[in-house]
């Protein structure tokens, strides 16, 4: 069946048949080092399954939607802010994004970071923090060390 | 946020706060040595993220149905077949399973065979083969060698 093969190996972190995709396309957001790959994508699913990879020092765009997310770290380690927590996380963690919650995921141990990410395949835009989001999240001390890329624990 | 928690650590292939589930309730299905964990199912997802696990000679049921598969093998290596195909899977493979598709995945390799599947939330009951599909199936040396759990590659 074009377009959609039933069996794609996997190089490392990089699939057969999936393209490795910029990160976004949105050009006033704010990441680095991060790339996306599609890994199921279908008109019979109602869900999408994606795979991120940051590099090192890399980070995804901090941002917050109606959508939810639903995180299965894959490789390495790093941490995540999602809402006010800051954590770490490394493979096999889980993490959930209520809707219309800031969050953001950066690889802050020197190691790449890479998680597959389940979304609803309709889903709504990300909205980008405003200068005061930015001031009002940046009051929490923790969150302001992990913006830095120096997260407290 | 009760029942929602954002954070879960992973024990090796064991979740946080994620129930082993038995893999069926359907006492008629025949499986082997498999255990199920959902990793995400809620009302704001479309899909549900589940984890399978078999052990060594361990195998899921033999069945088809409308909805569709969507499977990215996490741990150790095995066997599937898809339709009227068998083929070796290993760790970060990728498989999709299509609508009305007889499939089973086995634990072929004296090792454990776990892997990732998502679905749409709203999803019909499988089904299981009759004497007659079997028959059928088993017409095909490759299938029916699988089926003895001696996948011929």
């Amino acid at each position: 069946m074009a377009g959609r093969p039933i069996h794609r190996k996997a190089k490392g972190y990089r699939w057969e048949g999936v393209e490795e995709l910029p990160y976004k396309e949105d050009g006033r957001a704010l990441f680095k080092s991060i790339t996306r790959q599609v890994l199921f994508a279908d008109p019979d699913l109602a869900g999408e399954l994606r795979y991120f990879e940051m590099s090192p020092g890399g980070f995804s765009t901090l941002e917050r939607h109606e959508h939810m997310h639903a995180v299965l770290v894959l490789r390495g380690r790093g941490h995540c802010l999602v809402g006010d927590e800051v954590k770490p996380v490394e493979t096999r963690d889980l993490v959930t994004v209520p809707a219309m919650t800031w969050h953001q995921f950066r690889a802050t141990r020197g190691e790449p970071l890479g998680f597959l990410c389940m979304v609803n395949a309709s889903r709504d835009k990300p909205q980008l923090p405003s200068a005061e989001d930015l001031a009002e999240l940046e009051r929490h001390a923790g969150i302001a060390a992990f913006l830095r890329n120096q997260p407290e624990s």
